[in-house]
């Protein structure tokens, strides 16, 4: 898995050693741009795109481009909504401070977002990522558990830092998950089981895998859409049978609401909402300040009580006012204009057109999704096989068109289509015809 | 050393329990508060404090009184500085997006503050706190060195991941530091040994620790001016030694420039600056973006290149072009407003006027630091013990008089004085005179 999941990371990244062809300015700039960031530089498409501004679901390069964004699940509401700026700009300029004083506009915010968890959830800790959301709810989980070991799936991705990279297979290049931690693959139908029958089959067998290690479950964490593996939404419940096993083996869920959290799913304000489980903690990063830096971990008092007893835990950055100002209005934003039933009708109409257009190509294999978080497999019709040399032109060709998206899945043939959720029909029409005239071109 | 880094945590924490005397309001906001944040609530003052807003130096309660910061370093160039709240303002209405595209501001920033550090240390990774840059240099020097242990002062405080939780001795409350962390004292003459005699056989001392437990040396972390250890800044230069013991152990050396780094010391922009010391990788985080959520590694090339091969690095939010413009608006102010000269020339002022009240008081122990990052150690007169119920009285009483303040070190009997660097004489007057006032009148 390591060779296929480190193409993913390298499928439609810049080479910096092939920038021959580029104009001599944009070559001294990417040039630049690597001596400062180093091997540690990623930059999309074979030559790299230079953006200034963007506005709801679309951007605009240094020529005055402009790009439909069928890739950027952070700018959630709309890139640069006003409501948001407007947030932003006037608390930025009253007061910016951590939480150790009272404050309305953090306590308001915290109030709101409890207030869309189940009531067994009513603790929260803001943080900056989701990374630090992902770690923390590890070190949770394991106080509150008495356990070490985590079930995640295949090509998972939960973050950044040292620990969450632990449970973040498609980060690994050259070596192995650590021992308290058990792969299992994506959710899907196999040996005559039903989804939900074989992912908890799946789950059951990595407790037992631990086990057998000498390692016990802290839990089982899963991005509740399945980003990374390629997105694996349906049937909507099936999470059910694996949050069984888990909670009698004396583990938790954490229900990774970094991507489909906020509405994106359409089903819901969180990903696990369309499956009717309770998750033991849910964490947050991305959408939640509408590219404000913020992330949370929302988990039951109990828990939290446990953890801090152990250890000190404070976020400088973290709930400070400007955060809280920037998630209250991503929060108003998505009721007053509707985001979760739109995510649902223009998700639903987009899925259908993708449908409809594997009708005419077969190199379209599997339309997965919910909401406005849709993956699209290509696969060789001759034999089923997925098609990261289709996807990677398909990538490049949209760029071409003015379209922006991006890959995901094992084997990167996956197109991980997740636009602002202000994106419209017209949008949908827009992308599926011009995937359309690609492939009819080729 | 565990209760008593607790006391620390505990000093000056608000205790949820004593809200009798509370005006109504205010104890209802104090418990909707403790009922969404449980736990990991952490207030200050034994009656907390409702800010609203802030301005240079100063902080505003909801009563519309006004208190003299000296405590926040997070906005390091002045709560509130129009320059950076204009630059968030105007970048967040036209872009916020990840490092993926080519964007011009982010590239005049990064080129901008590597030309603050010393030519080998060339690139740099942008994070969105402290935390994460302390966890991402230790996985580096980790790599760099093929060796997993680190040194860390007895006080220390590098940030809130699971890993660097672990060279944090003050925040575990329970347990010992993991077996790769050797600790070590805060720097003083000991022994008949100079400060830097003594620290580097300190150094020597842990490196044979960490090797007779079979651990090789990854790296000495140290925040260079020893923050939680109580502020150990003097004489400048004494690193030198140790760093020499590092290097020649094959072990880098961490600068952790979170809380000294950007011109607070006054001896330049960095603290490791004033010890004449290059360290192998410096991370950066608080007053990086005067309060936007950002932070940063900057280290060697050849370990970063190598640190990429073996996992893959991609932070969201790190280095979006909001906090790249104010992470620039931050270096412009640092310049154009004279900014280390003024922490050098103000702090120097404060510091000899707070000797000059030691003269008059003696509980007043030591007086240590730099620029406009001073501790005061509060002891009793008669044994020279530390003196925590002094601080926490000091602090309490400041309170009263418009003054905020915080404490440090192992017992917590030392004031943390480091307000933003916009600070004035004034203000250092008005501080010494209240605090004068305060110990005359026990």
């Amino acid at each position: 898995m390591s060779v296929a999941t480190k193409e993913i990371l390298d499928l439609n990244r810049f080479d910096a050693t092939r920038t021959d062809g580029f104009p001599p300015e944009l070559a001294e700039r990417v040039a630049k741009r690597q001596a400062a960031f180093g091997a540690s530089s990623v930059l999309f498409y074979e030559q790299p795109i230079e953006m200034v501004r963007a506005s709801g679901a679309y951007m605009y390069d240094a020529g005055g481009r402009k790009y439909l964004d069928v890739y950027n699940n952070v700018p959630s509401v709309g890139h640069c909504h006003p409501r948001v700026v407007e947030a932003v700009a006037r608390q930025i300029g009253e007061l910016n401070i951590h939480t150790r004083y009272l404050n309305r506009v953090v306590e308001t915010y915290t109030e709101k977002l409890l207030s869309r968890f189940p009531r067994s959830l009513s603790n929260v800790v803001l943080t900056c990522t989701g990374s630090e959301s992902n770690d923390l709810a590890m070190r949770i989980a394991r106080i509150a558990t008495g356990a070490e070991g985590f079930i995640v799936t295949e090509a998972a991705y939960h973050g950044n830092t040292a620990l969450v990279t632990e449970i973040s297979p498609s980060s690994l290049r050259k070596r192995k998950p650590a021992p308290f931690v058990a792969i299992i693959p994506a959710p899907a139908a196999r040996d005559g089981m039903s989804v939900e029958a074989s992912f908890a089959a799946s789950v059951e067998q990595a407790i037992a895998e631990l086990k057998s290690g000498g390692i016990g479950l802290a839990a089982l964490i899963i991005d509740t859409i399945f980003s990374s593996d390629g997105i694996y939404a349906d049937p909507a419940g099936f999470l059910k049978g694996a949050t069984d096993v888990v909670h009698r083996a004396g583990g938790l869920l954490i229900a990774d609401e970094v991507q489909p959290g906020f509405g994106r799913t359409g089903g819901g304000m969180w990903g696990f909402e369309r499956h009717g489980v309770t998750p033991d903690i849910v964490t947050m990063g991305k959408p939640m300040g509408n590219g404000f830096p913020m992330g949370g971990v929302v988990t039951r008092p109990e828990f939290l009580k446990r953890f801090c007893e152990e250890t000190g835990y404070f976020n400088t950055f973290g709930g400070n006012p400007v955060a809280a100002a920037a998630g209250h209005a991503v929060l108003q934003v998505i009721e007053d204009e509707g985001l979760v039933e739109r995510s649902a009708t223009v998700g639903g109409y987009f899925k259908r057109s993708l449908e409809a257009l594997q009708g005419t190509h077969s190199e379209i294999g599997e339309v997965r999704g919910a909401g406005l978080f849709i993956g699209l497999d290509f696969i060789d019709p001759a034999t089923g096989e997925p098609d990261t040399a289709l996807a990677t032109h398909a990538i490049n060709q949209l760029k071409h068109n003015g379209i922006l998206i991006g890959a995901a899945g094992k084997y990167g043939a996956t197109l991980k289509i997740r636009p602002p959720l202000c994106f419209s029909q017209e949008d949908a029409e827009l992308f599926t015809g011009t995937l359309d005239t690609i492939l009819n071109a080729r």
